[in-house]
Formats: C-alpha cells, sequence, structure tokens
C-alpha cells in the first residue's frame, strides 16, 4: 500500500474523515501559507487561530441553526468528561433529581458519573432488552421537577438512535450526549439545554468535544467548581481560559467547512446517510436470517449498524474477508461481539455497496 | 512564503517542533504506512496505536529515567485541569494544607484551583518582586504534615525557572508543574511525587498532558472523584479509559524518539539549551543596559528568555524589526509586556544566534 492508499475505514471512533479534509492538513503541515509555522506549532493567541475558531463557531451556528440563546464551546475530556461536567454544572447542590433514558452502554456510564454529583433516577432502560431499542412515547414520564432529563442520541456499541431526540417536560432542560450522530442530521437546538459531542465520529480527531450550551443555565452551576469543570469558564473566554487544542479545533473547521460548501448541509448529509444506513439494513433484511440486526426497526442507528452472522465462527469469517477486501474495522465492540459497520458522514456510498455486496456474497456461500 | 519556508518561532507553546517529527506526521498524514488509514482516524484500540502508546511511555521512562515505583499516564485539559485534579486526588478529604511555592502567574493560578479543594498554605511567593526569582534556601521552610509541595518548575510567562526543583520533607510528595521545562533537562524523578506536563512545549501539540505520578499516592483520592478527574482511571486502564488524544499522543512518541535517537538524550538537550539560553542573556548582559532581564541571574529560565528595551515603543519596534526578518512571536504576554524569547527544545541554535545578532545591531542603532 502506498502512502496515499486508504482502506475503507468501518472504526466506532476515531473515524474516517473527509479525503478533502485530510488534504488539507497535509499541505498545511510543515508550513501554513505566509505563515511560516505548522498548525501544531501556531500560538493559540495568533490571528490565525482566532479566525480558526471564529469559524469553526460560525459554520456549526450555520450548519445546526443554533439560536443566540445558546453557545458553542470547545472542552477537552471526551464525552466521558461531560458525564461529569453537566451533572456538576445542573445538578451539584440543587437539591433537585436528574432523570436519565438510557438506551446503551454509555447512557448507563454517564448515570454512574452523575450519581456522584447528586441525586439520579433513571426514567427508563433498555438493560433487559440488551439495549434493541428507544423507548415509545407511553413508555416513559419524565418529572417536571427534575434538575435536567438526560439522553444519549445514538448508542454505538448498540446501534441504537433515537428517531428525533426525545423532548423533555416543559422548563426542564434536555441534555444529550450526542457524540456520535452529531452533525450526521439537523437538529432543533432550540430544545436542548445542553448538548455534547466527543469529535471523533462525525466532527473532527479525537480530542476535543463540541459543547453546545444554552446561556441561562450557566448559572445553575454552585460556587467552586474547578475552572476547567465550569461551563462559564469556557464561554465567557471563548474556549481560550487555557491553551485549547489547537490542531483538533483547526481541523473540526475544516470538516465544519466540508459539510457547508462540499456536502450542502446537514439535510443533504441526513440523506445521504439514509441512502448508507438503507443499504445495509435492507441487506440484512433481504438475507432470510443469515444476517440479524440487533437495534430494532424505528431504533435503527443511521451510524452505527450492529448485527450477527449464525454464529460467532462466521463473524469472525466475515471479519477477516472484509478486511482481505480492505474492509476494515468491522468487528462489534468488545462488549456485545457480532458485526458492527460504523458508517459516519465520511464513509463513501461506495464504501458501503461494497460491504453490502461481500454480506450477499458471504450469505450465498455459507 | 512556499508551503515549507518556515519562520523562526519563538513563540511560548504552542511551541515549535522538530521538522523531522513534522516530516513524519506529514508524511502519516494521508496513510499510514501498510494500514491505509490517517493517524487522525485510527482507532485507539487499534494495535498500531497500542504501540504508540507504547512506545512513547517506553521512550519517556528511558529520557527521563523514570523508576518503577512511578507510572506515566495521558490526561486531557492541560496543566489547568490538573492544578484541580492534583489537589482532588492528593489534598481533598484528607483535613492535610497542600503547600505552594509561588514563583509567577501560573504558580498563583494553580494555588486559586487548590483552594477550592482545601487548605492551601502559600509557603513563599514572589509576587512583592514581580516574579523575578525563586527563593533561596533559607528563605522558605515546608511543613513534614502538609499534604503535598506544590513547585511550578519554569514560569514561562516570568521567564523565572528553579536551576534544579526543590526538595519537600521527608514524607511529603513533591507536585512538580513542569509544562514548560519538562524534557528540557535530566531530573530526578525518584524525588517527585506527582508532575504533569501540558504537551505544548517541549513534548508535542496542545491537547494532551503527561503525568508521571508514583503509584503509592493514588489511595489517597477519596471516593467518588469525576472517572476522568481521577488518576487511577489512568493509571489502571493505562491511559485508555476512553478515546485519549490519540493523534497528539503519536506526536508525543515521535518527539520522544526524536530526542532519544536524534538529540541523544536529555543530558544533551540540557547542554544545547544552556548554549542557547547562554547567547541570549549574555547579549542582556553585554547590552550595557539596552536590554534588561526581568529574571534575576541564578532564577533564569532556560526556556522563556524575558527582557525589555528602554521604552515600551523600543519593545514594540523591536519586535516589529524581528518579525520582518522572520524571527516571529517575539512580544512579551500581555501581562507583562517586554519581549519574550521562548527557546525550548525544538529552537535551533542558529535561531538564537539570528535573535542575538538582531539585539546587537537594534542597540547599536538605537
Amino acid at each position: 500500500m502506498t502512502d496515499t492508499e486508504r482502506v475503507v475505514n468501518f472504526a466506532a471512533g476515531p473515524a474516517a474523515l473527509p479525503v478533502p479534509v485530510l488534504e488539507q492538513v497535509r499541505r498545511d503541515l510543515i508550513s501554513l501559507p505566509g505563515l511560516g509555522v505548522s498548525p501544531l506549532e501556531i500560538s493559540h493567541r495568533s490571528p490565525w487561530f482566532r479566525d480558526v475558531l471564529d469559524e469553526a463557531v460560525k459554520d456549526l451556528v450555520e450548519l445546526l441553526g443554533v439560536p443566540d440563546t445558546h453557545r458553542i464551546v470547545f472542552c477537552p475530556g471526551g464525552a466521558t468528561q461531560q458525564f461529569s461536567m453537566a451533572p456538576l454544572n445542573l445538578l451539584r447542590g440543587s437539591g433537585l433529581t436528574a432523570e436519565y433514558l438510557v438506551t446503551g452502554a454509555w447512557g448507563a456510564k454517564a448515570v454512574r458519573e452523575a450519581g456522584k454529583e447528586g441525586n439520579v433516577s433513571i426514567v427508563w432502560t433498555g438493560a433487559e432488552d440488551g439495549f434493541a431499542r428507544v423507548p415509545g412515547d407511553y413508555e416513559w414520564e419524565a418529572s417536571p421537577d427534575a434538575a435536567y432529563l438526560h439522553v444519549t442520541a445514538n448508542e454505538t456499541i448498540e446501534g441504537v438512535e433515537w428517531p428525533e431526540l426525545p423532548s423533555a417536560p416543559c422548563g426542564v432542560p434536555l441534555v444529550a450526549d450526542v457524540s456520535s450522530d452529531f452533525l450526521s442530521r439537523p437538529v432543533d437546538i432550540a430544545r436542548v439545554g445542553l448538548m455534547y459531542a466527543g469529535a471523533q465520529k462525525n466532527a473532527g480527531p479525537a480530542g476535543v468535544t463540541v459543547v453546545i450550551v444554552r446561556e441561562d443555565l450557566l448559572d445553575r452551576a454552585p460556587p467552586g467548581l474547578p475552572a476547567m469543570l465550569d461551563y462559564r469558564t469556557f464561554v465567557e473566554h471563548d474556549s481560550l481560559y487555557n491553551t485549547p487544542p489547537v490542531f483538533a479545533i483547526y481541523v473540526v473547521m475544516l470538516v465544519s467547512r466540508w459539510l457547508r460548501d462540499e456536502v450542502g448541509g446537514l439535510a443533504e448529509q441526513e440523506e445521504r446517510n439514509r441512502a448508507k444506513a438503507g443499504l445495509l439494513y435492507d441487506a440484512i433484511d433481504a438475507s432470510d436470517g443469515f444476517y440479524t440486526g440487533h437495534a430494532k426497526p424505528g431504533s435503527r442507528s443511521l451510524m452505527n449498524v450492529t448485527f450477527r452472522l449464525p454464529t460467532a465462527e462466521l463473524d469472525s469469517r466475515f471479519v477477516a474477508d472484509a478486511a482481505s477486501q480492505g474492509l476494515v474495522e468491522l468487528k462489534g465492540h468488545r462488549s456485545v461481539g457480532g458485526i458492527r459497520a460504523s458508517i459516519y458522514n465520511a464513509m463513501p456510498l461506495k464504501g458501503v455497496e461494497a460491504l453490502t455486496e461481500l454480506m450477499r456474497v458471504f450469505a450465498a456461500s455459507h
């Protein structure tokens, strides 16, 4: 393989990035045009980075239609740090209870961290079902007095996604972990109090977390939080209180620009994602039971398509066959096994077509 | 300027990286040899990243002579997050007092964060002197009953560096913020309980923090810490509890490898750094008072050389003249003004020679 030959990367995150973005990074890598320094070296106080940060925020505002009631900031530590940061700011010291809708492993982790900061109640969990679906509207009821209602928009391990973010009761902020379907489709941000996304699926490389917070919620934070765990630190200093991950934010900016200019926005991106996921779910459904999807129809993720073959041995053989054809990272998460095809924004349609073709051939020959 | 022409970058951090490291990153950027994915895309669970992580740790252990009582982990959030994480793990709930030696602006910030987690006492501060020096051995006394003694090895803003890390009383862990002189010289790690370094000076790009912790201190953490603020999370999972900043750690590995193979270790690197800093301090001292160094001899930083010209207007003119010759980022920190030449490991001797030559010419003509 030469240094520009590439495989089809079905990894769950860090995941494939758009090739034009990688090419731009490569062009800038030794020396930014006219500046003579690498984006790995440049000061976070430079006019260049100020522009990068401003464009990243502006593009995200435009792509998502973020209203001016909300602010976008960049935080460290991934969604896992947000599992603590959200309850530290919105629950601790409030005397209230935070409510959680748990549709997979990440939601369960979020509950554990929140429980350290205050009272937590699980409104609904899919644990008994092996996390195969989101609840129906009449299966859960949220309290109008909760500190917030937390939801995991898409569960990468099980491949379960809310078709649309649920609604919190009037006056209760909806807090959404959108790490793995951020920027994959339009979202009505006005309905969300706080959302956070580790960048390493659709937005950029690992190492930065995009947070969108409704400004009036900032004052709920109790006094004395560590500076780096207080959303106000990031909002008041435009994500520049300390040295942010400059390079990761620069890649997020390039990805946002690509979504805006090359893809043409989130509605178009959603159509592409539906087309890709549709091909895979059709291949599963048309296999006469050779492939069994994990998530129930209606809860099927557009980002992570999870399924099994008749035996674990066939799972392994399928993964190996795929790899030999340059279709890599198809092994399911170690905690659940099976197959997982992660098909984020940057996954081209023909990557999915190659996989469905393999699925047909493999099923026919086994 | 072409896309490989470079300036001489005196930025205080993010800062210049070794050119061979940048060239390697550029070669790998679209597709790692034989793997077909970018280091910006590759899974943190891949064998490739496992090797990167292992080599980064191994190289750092070798370079610093880290004894097997200590562990190296990679944390998010920069030194500022460590300002909280250290007292959360070593002070909170202990009933003890944490002691701080404050020799500049970063030490003062560390005190503020620690004060949120428990009792803090300032053992010595250079604030009244405008942070121009470290204390002499007989100017301060640390308590043998403290939770720990904290020191900032090098203060980037004022250009004040401890010639050698001070000693904590027997039984008291020394906690050192070594962000800005990490890997610039050998350190006796056995004397240190905990040290942390934001990578963006000598170790890599912004976005990852190297932490070295003595393993027996881990159990001092109180129960119920957020997972991402508990050192045990990182130690127990080899920095892979959640998705770490893969790309930043890969660059840290390349820098460590460069230090080991190209430079030949930290003793050699220290000699080079002494030679570079010596040139600049000699130029200051030989200027008949045209240039005034900020730090007192004996406390002068080998990393950040801070000085002033006779007037603020001349400071500005000097910065502009330098920039026109491709010597950039020489403006002092906005909080103190003047000139700051940051000359980390990757700064070549001839970059410093160009600066001292400009200093001679500029002084002669003004």
